[in-house]
This record gives C-alpha cells, structure tokens and sequence, in this order.
C-alpha cells in the first residue's frame, strides 16, 4: 500500500516501493507535464533501472538542479539486456530501498522495457506504484474523437509490403465489427511511407488520426477520412507520431 | 498548433482549443496527480462541457480557489445527452472562446463520455488539445509487469453469466494468441462477483492484475495467477478495481 500518495508529503513510502515514473516526450517546463509529487519524490531516490543512462541522468538534473549523480547507482534495462540480469536489479529493494524506473520518453512498460522488471517485482509482492505522466497513446486517443470505451493498442506494423496491407485490413476489420479504436506507431522517417499504405489500402471512408509531437511546440492531431487525408500533402517525416483508426 | 505548451507560460494558445482536462481518481492533492500547467491553464477558460456540474464546480475551485464559479457557463455532455445537442455546446469556439472538457474522474473521451463533442470538434477543425492526468487503464497496465507493447482495453464485460463467461475465454484466447494484455473493468459492488467468475472461467495459469483505488491512499496493484487467487481471501466490494489478464 502506498498510504503517502494520499497527501502532499515528501516523503517515500515507508515500504520500499518500484516507482515507475514517466518522462517527459518533448522539451519544455516539467510542470507542463509531470506532477510536483513526482519531482518530489524522485528526490529521495538513490537506486535507478533505466532504459538510457545519459538520457536518466539528464531528466534527473532537470528535476533537481542540486542533485548528486554520482551518488546514485543506476541499472540498465534496454533490448539488449539479458533477463537473467534482471533479479539483481531489485536487490536493493530487499535492503529496505525505493527503486525508481525511467525510460527514454513516457510511460515505464507501456511500449517500452520495463514490464520484465515489473513482473518480477510483482512476483516478489514487492509494492509497485506507477505515477502520472504524458502518454501519447492515450493522449492521442483523447483527441483523436474514436471511441475510448474500445481500444487497441498494436506497437509497430510488419515492414513487408504484403504483411503491412494484411495487417492494416485486420485492423479495420476489427475496428469496425468490434467498435474497437485500433492504434499504431511507427519509426519517425517511416511515417509518410505508413500513411501512403494506409491510403493505398484501407477503405476511403474509414477514419484515420495522425498526432504528432504530442505535448511539443509543434502539437497536432488530426482525424480525417482516409479519402480526406489523400487529398491532403501530408509531411510528417522524422517527427514522432502516432496512428489511429476507427470505422466511419 | 499549441505553441504555448512548449513553455510555462501563462496565456491560453492564440487559436480557441478544445482542452481536455483530466480529473482525480481520488482525494488528495491535486499537485500528486497533475501537472501544474494544467491548473495554470483552466483558470483562463470561461466555458467548460462537462459530465456533472456539481462535480466539476468541486473540481474547479479545488483548482482555483478564488474562482468565479458564476461567471463560468456549463454545458452538461453525459449518457443520456442527445447528440443533436452537441453542436451547440462547441458554438463559444466560433466566436473565439477555448472550451474545457471535465469528465468525473480520469480522463475525458476515455471509458468516458466525450469522445461525440471531440468528434465533431475535429470535424469542424478545431484545434484539439489532450492534457496529461491520472488514467487508472494506463497506470494499471504501468504496475501489472503484463505486455504494454499490445494492450486492449475492453470496458465492462457482459453481465449475464454464460455470455460473460464466453467473452472472458474470449479476452483470455486473444490474449494467448495475440500476446495482447487483455484490460476490462467491472461496477465496485460486483468486484468480487467479477473475481470469482475469473477463478471458475480462466486457465489456473492465466495471470490477473487486481488494480484497485489507483492513486488512493489504499491503492494496490496485484498481480497473480488464477490458481493463486483463489487461494487468497480477496474483497475489492465497492473499491474501484481494474482488472487485467496475460497469459502465463
């Protein structure tokens, strides 16, 4: 039970807790995204499993201009990490510390590492508390005007051609005989090449939502019908962005 | 295009938006679950659409408490609006205005009413502008150690008990197949009633997640197998619990 989140208090849980912290997706102010209590919090922390060190180190100087790199201890858990190396990353927990979780951009263990740790944690009963920060899955599902009573989140969409298109009309289909909003990601200078296949491919009539840069200077977040989108001149080159789809 | 989420500035983004303003889970500070640009921000906006009036004039002076509550226009978006009635409730933008939607508790447009006035916002072309605040789908999915790379959210399962029973085969297949994390939700008063149906419905090994009182003061995350939790004296009546599934 994390009984401290209840008030505004400073301090850490008085169990040793896995906190998962969220980071922010683009630059600017903390306080556009991130509750006060997770900068609170995060100050009190010494023990850290992150996806990017250098990455790590330079959000947490951006919480706490004072802070004392070096004396935090930080694992890193990316892709590459084997699963054995895991257990040894929650061993300071058994010695009575918090451990803090923090990927590259937004939410620990949503569409990134961080579940393995997570589900070892639980195996262990240890006390797992999450904290509030910018998702742009659900953020871009919140503007996108699709029903957010159903929905799916897929990751990446097969590169091959042919698989792609299959997947894509698996998508729409389910979007349209379940009313289940069907969302999607691709790497950034891949996105233009994704909305031609998607234009190539889905019905004109279906809706499509592109949101970009969530959270950044240059926010949007667009829903059209595929037709709609056709006629546009779409350029969403090398910025980040998300996909959503829902029957007409 | 927000250009003005880019800093900690005060001023509303030149261009009317339809923002998006998540509510608490629970009581308590509001400074532990959003951000303070939130705060900032719906202090400058005159109209709100929201799913209970009572419930966002709480929500609203716990934000601000010298506000002029009196001096704001509300327009009621629930279930039983009729959708003809949407139009009109976005009429302030086309005079210039921002509008906030505040739904009950969480996030608007998700497992929530409005998605419709989103919908129409973005056929008409009006900038849409999702905040960041408390999810209790997302948070639950964070602390669950389930797959957050493919995840369905699936709202309130069916009631009746074959019907039920059949769609929680369904979720836990799918959730096999797919390696997709299966999430649903149930009314507090019928948790355990939801529980025990897993118990006698699932795989022994099919782990589930018991989130429940997220961001609480008794908040707890709890994953286990079925065969696990049958073993455990659980009650989650009339506690808001999420539930997700993953197989083992």
């Amino acid at each position: 039970m994390n009984q401290n989140i209840e008030n505004g208090k400073q301090n850490v849980a008085s169990e040793p807790s896995l906190y998962l912290f969220p980071v922010p997706l683009s630059d600017g102010h903390l306080s556009n995204v991130l509750p006060e209590y997770n900068i609170r919090l995060i100050k009190d922390i010494r023990y850290f499993i992150v996806e990017n060190v250098r990455s790590a180190r330079r959000f947490l100087k951006k919480c706490c201009h004072d802070i004392n790199i070096d004396g935090l201890t930080f694992f890193t858990l990316n892709r590459q990490t084997p699963v054995a190396e895991i257990p040894a990353m929650l061993q300071p927990m058994a010695q009575g510390h918090s451990i803090g979780v923090i990927s590259e951009a937004g939410c620990p263990a949503i569409a990134d590492p961080g579940a393995d740790v997570v589900a070892l944690a639980q195996k262990k009963h240890y006390n797992v508390v999450p904290l509030v920060g910018p998702s742009s899955i659900l953020m871009s599902l919140m503007g996108s005007g699709f029903n957010g009573q159903s929905f799916a989140f897929n990751g990446y969409l097969p590169i091959e051609k042919s698989a792609r298109a299959q997947k894509l009309r698996d998508l729409e289909r389910r979007s349209m005989r379940e009313d289940q909003t069907q969302i999607f990601i691709e790497t950034p200078y891949r996105n233009n090449r994704l909305i031609a296949d998607i234009i190539d491919t889905l019905s004109p009539q279906t809706l499509l939502c592109v949101a970009s840069d969530i959270t950044g200077a240059s926010q949007s977040i667009k829903t059209l019908s595929v037709r709609e989108w056709s006629k546009t001149n779409f350029n969403y080159d090398k910025t980040p962005a998300i996909f959503l789809i829902c029957h007409a």
